[in-house]
């Protein structure tokens, strides 16, 4: 049976060059970069390259990359960390209904211990219409936290438009880019943003590597305390295997994020396409065009999300229902709440996320594997029979 | 020229089976174990088994490990999380003056917080007296934080009487069991306690999986938010490789400890005798018995930790001065302030911690190589010249 991985936005495989450039790493250049001795020294080596080389992809210096050891770690530390660090300036934050729940949750923390939080609604296409950013900010305002492109949904942010504001008004602005990173250009100076997340397991990197961009001389508090690593900002022993990981995903990015746009996004395309002509009443979710390359969110009325996924798993396919990140907690997805999908058809949702090693063969296997399921599945929901009777008589 | 690895306190080699057991999880068995296909349930699979050895190695039960990214982020968990999570029922705190940074650090953030903090001095070997912590503990009292042996000076601390006390009082007790796991039994029914960090770069499990033990029933607050991972307690894709390894790590430390125990304290026995009768005015730091079997930890009047460092790495031997985590911020510990050590001896320290893999013929070489670098050292001291006249003089 052909295997066909379609859940990239879950994680992606380590690529053979970065596991080759990781090796080494473990068991002979084992160091701890705090030592001084040249054990250690070849560590911190191999860690300030990859930080050069994680810098270089985004546009940043390397003293304003800050290694985590995930996506959800730095945003939850560039809110928590901006937030506290900038207390004295005002209050107030601002972030859209459809970031992540790292953003989400670590907000409504804030919130308890007395910041005040503004949540932008988006459109039908979960695009953010930065003259709302506008209106909302106050003289309490201190951050404002949009995403790059929506993990779900794939939309892409306005962040050059909502940049022009936070800059007039001398507000902090972060944004979570770590499903956009290694799919599509991302620039810190060109986003004109303060601080941005990205995870190395989103593009061919490792689990266990991730960062932070902290504009130079912008402020930030420590969340993980205790130790002199990352200048002071996040203590722990270098996770050093996996950073130079990281370092090798950044270095591939840089060379083949145009090709993974093209290539992939035609894929994607072919997709979309024979999803559509061969199965009815289906919705694609996100914007049409300011869309991540990798990403297909599509809705189908009178058909589960989790039933779908275990019958494609059962013929070779992996992809996942609503959120990649939640679908075990089996909760309807807020992205697609807030953009206002109706419950009926958001609990029919599929997650299709392709990577670079998709070929047309497996695309074409989704569009034949795909149908079927949904069709036997919609002939044992009573709902559907009900539509098809009102259409007979329509 | 002879390479003698002696800074294991600062991190281990990852075990060759362990980086065996890891190596599917980056590019074949690579998916993210929040999805539901078959890709997700393999690496769901693989982390609750490495859950079940984690919790094997330490008498607790899989649902009571926590996995982190590093022992300061598991200690940074414990004493913010427990300390938040139970504030209803009281503010005071009580740690040792010579803990971990990734503890004191947190505590120090929650004293401006509100809460209250009582350190604990401890005798000269590093020792906390258990009446002091009963003597401590008020009404207030919620947490009493003491490490299980200390990473610098090994003095391994009474845990199962102070867990006598706090059981009486019905105070939570966390040790930082990160310097002795996997190199001494470590139980956490034995020791009483309701959570225990630990960390696998620390006993030849690699950089990036950590644990943080919490007795099931014990409310601790989730630190790192925003995901469903770690039955919601700590959010981010699981670094499923390091988890793995960090598995496999905790059953080789299960069934080598004994062997470590014994064979690793007869070459620091041997090191410690070599050194001590080759090199004057010499100081063995922490409990002469109640110490880490690695554990080696000397001052030398008349002489810089960091000389000897750098020269004991011109021929081929690793050793920390001072703290191995903070020796790059070539500061005093603060431990041998604590245990009173006099600041000139403070700043002629050596940690010299040995491993599973350190031969007779490793032990012997730093017997020849260290007492004429520190001759060498003393003769361009003018401290030593006088003290040599008085001597003389005497």
């Amino acid at each position: 049976m052909r295997k066909v991985y379609l859940d990239h936005a879950a994680t992606t495989p380590v690529h053979p060059k970065v596991l080759e450039a990781m090796l080494p790493y473990f068991s002979v250049r084992f160091g701890n970069p705090s030592n001084l001795h040249d054990v250690g020294r070849e560590a911190k080596n191999a860690v300030d390259e990859a930080r050069e080389k994680t810098a270089l992809l985004i546009g940043a210096k390397p003293e304003e990359i800050f290694f985590t050891s995930s996506g959800a770690e730095s945003n939850n530390f560039a809110l928590k960390g901006l937030a506290q660090a900038n207390n004295q300036k005002g209050n107030h934050i601002i972030v859209s209904q459809i970031e992540h729940f790292s953003v989400l949750h670590p907000v409504k923390t804030l919130e308890k211990s007395g910041f005040k939080v503004t949540y932008i609604e988006t459109d039908k296409t979960g695009l953010v219409d930065p003259a709302d950013i506008a209106k909302a900010i106050t003289k309490e305002t201190i951050l404002v936290s949009i995403m790059h492109a929506n993990n779900e949904i794939g939309t892409i942010e306005p962040i050059e438009e909502i940049s022009k504001i936070t800059q007039e008004k001398g507000v902090l602005f972060h944004t979570d880019a770590v499903a956009s990173t290694g799919w599509i250009p991302v620039d810190v100076k060109a986003l004109g943003v303060d601080a941005l997340s990205l995870a190395g397991h989103q593009f061919y990197g490792p689990k266990g590597a991730a960062a932070l961009f902290v504009r130079k001389g912008v402020r930030i508090k420590p969340q993980l305390e205790g130790g002199i690593q990352e200048e002071g900002r996040r203590a722990g022993t270098e996770n050093v295997p996996a950073i130079v990981g990281l370092g090798k995903a950044a270095e591939l990015a840089a060379a083949e994020v145009p090709h993974r746009m093209s290539s992939v996004s035609a894929l994607r395309d072919r997709l979309q396409k024979g999803l559509t002509e061969k199965i009815s009443h289906l919705v694609i979710n996100g914007h049409p065009t300011r869309r991540l390359p990798h990403n297909l969110n599509v809705s189908m009325w009178y058909v589960e999300g989790e039933s779908m996924l275990l019958f494609l798993n059962m013929q070779g396919v992996s992809v996942s229902s609503g959120s990649a990140c939640t679908s075990r907690s089996l909760k309807s997805s807020h992205v697609l709440v807030c953009i206002g999908t109706d419950a009926a058809v958001a609990n029919g949702t599929l997650l299709l996320s392709l990577g670079a090693g998709n070929t047309a063969e497996d695309i074409d296997y989704v569009i034949d594997t795909l149908p079927p399921i949904v069709q036997r599945l919609r002939e044992m929901s009573p709902l559907y029979e009900d539509m098809i009777k009102k259409e007979k008589v329509g």
